[in-house]
């Protein structure tokens, strides 16, 4: 663990839990409510948290639109709202390589960082979703290698874009007349296997350089994307021995490629759910299980390891004649992981479903506040992690119980900062200021 | 003039005069801060104006680098964060068709729509301007026509997309578990000359159905397209008569359409330059005119006209030999109009420059909040206009001026709201909500 340790808020609708928004409290209109997110972003700050971040996808999530909502407001536009309503809190959302133009990209995220004075990140994903592809004209889903082949040069281009503003570009000199400087305003003149870019980008540099890059893929390739390019990763991680190695394994990649490993943070997703006492947090997570609707989480397992749902008994364990992960296109990492959780666990199809219900395949933690921070202290300071990313089984009052119950555990501990120190998320996060200038020189 | 008259105020940075950073009372600074735009939606909202308005391009505005702030935060974030910080006025952004994805732009604005509650617009552009073209791996810029022929399509799948979910498609009951009725989200299935997409959109419908179309093309194929799809048109009109001219041919295209001519509205462009006296007035023009440095300007109109800027006299008239308005396969419109004014005016090319740069070829108006009230009433009461795009020369105290003193006499006159009477720019403009369901059905 570096510095101190990094928390993030990880927003989803009404909250990560599947059945979250069945619950008494939920206000179910509350995810298309722009003060809802405003709302959360304050209990974050409240926190003294690093960020806010959101997940995406371009597209409708089709399997599950009876059972959860499933519309997603573009989270750039929220994120601006919220950087209005905040000061501090960084702000991070997810744009995905594959269906974007890194220009349009670049330029969203360069404007939130300047909105918000220097708090964005980015979280860099490729798609695989055929549901998406579909909405750009795609039949058949890129493979694997094409998608992060696609990313590596969309995130120079990006980088560039981002770098080609020198600081000083901007005189704004009344009396000459001379606004910007255009010999520090340099054109990119990006020309690779997937794009062609001139720039330069409409948007100057932030209070931070640039956003932050996020990357959240944890397959080969993902991790090799991001010892290049990332300053903070996302990860699924079940276990502490599996958060331990995923950990050592990339700092080192980091290390081999040149950069300075404290500066790509290791943040697996935590799925707290709180109680006062033991029995109080089992009590909540048995009532968010009952309210589960099994039908489609069944029925996208059945499509993912190739048995038809009928033939898939909810009470035996999972079958052993599963597809090979060799045969996924799509998110790899979280299918191994799924198989992996299953057979560790020794869970029946029922548990495991319910498991990935209440956090899409991230690992739950149901106890008290005191338990919960045990457990993030164990994590940070045995080498598996740099901090988390926290997800809310149920949102507003998951996240508010984590700031109001576990963050000052944390701050007595000395683990977690009692204010703000700085105003970016770069000194949120203690990463450099990178310099402007060309895409390599930009994360070295 | 149908019902009321509408004002929009159309934002840009610093103001629409090419020197307005550079007089005294200007922040050079604010062009940058969201607060500078979220002050200039609250002083319209406070003079009850229909909605606050940005150009766009997807590109650096090169050539005038040097002469004044040229960047451009993303509009749409700009927006979100104008929205949380009103609650009436209508925000409507610029999107090219050109170089943006239409599911993602679908997306985009539908979300400001739901995060305003019903209060966005999407001004329908396409974007010649080979900056922007090399920024998306274009070499060559499409033609006129191609352009049109994309925008056309780009607009069906957009509304389309819009129409995908019924008003009644969100149950959220949580008895039975049932968040979304998935047979009232429709599938668009779009394949076309252009795109193919799929859908459905992952945002529903807003409390105004969808944004309002806006369409900023006065060609011929923009008309033949406003005609068809646009509920507002933002045009530039330099006299009166061209103003009735333009309403009549494009309100009769729109009846010809099979379409209500009520349900387009004609806003052209109108930049104020108020004084408490009419001397006032003129000595705020002059000291605007003096600091705008001619360089720039100069070099794009020997540009446009193919004569090289050595061999332009800047105080003699427009050259005759210039080329013809059928060779530019840009802003065709914005040609005619410049040529057009020189010659009807008898211009000097210094004039000419000094008149583009007031307002980029829109008309200005100099004179008494009395005096520009006159002239708003005079078009709008004799068929040129149903309301008006307000382009302040300075930015905040051009808008400012002009809410405290021409809307209040509007208003006495009859001719403006006093206050907001829906929620929705809809509501404001007059238009019906469009029925969910197929793109054509959608604005008929």
């Amino acid at each position: 663990m570096s510095q101190h340790l990094i928390l993030n808020a990880f927003l989803m609708n009404n909250g990560h839990h599947e059945a979250s928004w069945r619950l008494p409290e939920t206000d179910v209109t509350a995810y298309r409510e722009v003060a809802h997110y405003q709302h959360l972003a304050q209990v974050a700050e409240r926190g003294t948290m690093d960020s806010v971040f959101f997940a995406d996808s371009p597209s409708l999530f089709g399997t599950n639109l009876e059972r959860r909502p499933t519309e997603a407001l573009e989270p750039a536009l929220l994120l601006s709202a919220m950087a209005v309503a905040t000061q501090r809190i960084g702000l991070i959302a997810t744009s995905s390589t594959t269906y974007e133009e890194p220009y349009n990209l670049a330029r969203t995220f360069a404007s939130l960082d300047a909105i918000s004075h220097g708090r964005a990140g980015w979280n860099v994903v490729t798609t695989a979703d055929l549901n998406a592809g579909a909405n750009f004209g795609h039949e058949v889903a890129p493979t694997h290698a094409e998608r992060y082949s696609r990313a590596e040069e969309f995130l120079e281009v990006v980088l560039g874009l981002w770098g080609g503003w020198a600081d000083d570009a901007t005189i704004a000199d009344k009396a000459s007349g001379v606004f910007h400087d255009s010999s520090r305003v340099e054109v990119l003149d990006h020309v690779g296997e997937h794009f062609r870019v001139r720039g330069p980008l409409n948007v100057a540099r932030s209070e931070q350089g640039h956003p932050v890059i996020v990357q959240a893929g944890s397959s080969v390739p993902g991790m090799a994307l991001a010892a290049r390019y990332a300053e903070a990763v996302f990860t699924a991680q079940p276990s502490i021995e599996d958060g331990r190695s995923f950990y050592a394994e990339l700092k080192a990649a980091t290390r081999r490629a040149g950069r300075n490993p404290d500066h790509l943070k290791v943040l697996p997703g935590l799925v707290p759910i709180l109680g006062s006492t033991e029995a109080e947090a089992r009590a909540l997570e048995q009532q968010l299980d009952d309210l589960v609707v099994l039908d489609h989480p069944l029925a996208q397992l059945a499509g993912d390891i190739g048995i038809p749902a009928s033939e898939i008994d909810l009470d035996a364990p999972l079958p052993t004649d599963v597809r090979p992960v060799e045969e996924i296109q799509g998110n790899r990492a979280r299918y191994e992981l799924t198989l992996a959780l299953a057979r560790r666990e020794q869970l029946t199809v029922r548990q495991l479903l319910l498991r990935l219900g209440s956090g899409r395949g991230h690992r739950a933690f149901t106890g008290t506040p005191e338990q919960v921070a045990d457990d993030i202290e164990l994590w940070a300071s045995t080498g598996a992690a740099d901090g988390f990313n926290i997800m809310p089984a149920v949102l507003p009052s998951g996240l508010e119980t984590f700031v109001d119950h576990v963050v000052p555990l944390l701050r007595r501990r000395g683990l977690f900062r009692e204010d703000y120190e700085g105003t970016t998320l770069r000194e949120h996060y203690g990463l450099p200021v990178p310099t402007a200038g060309r895409p390599l020189e930009a994360t070295a």
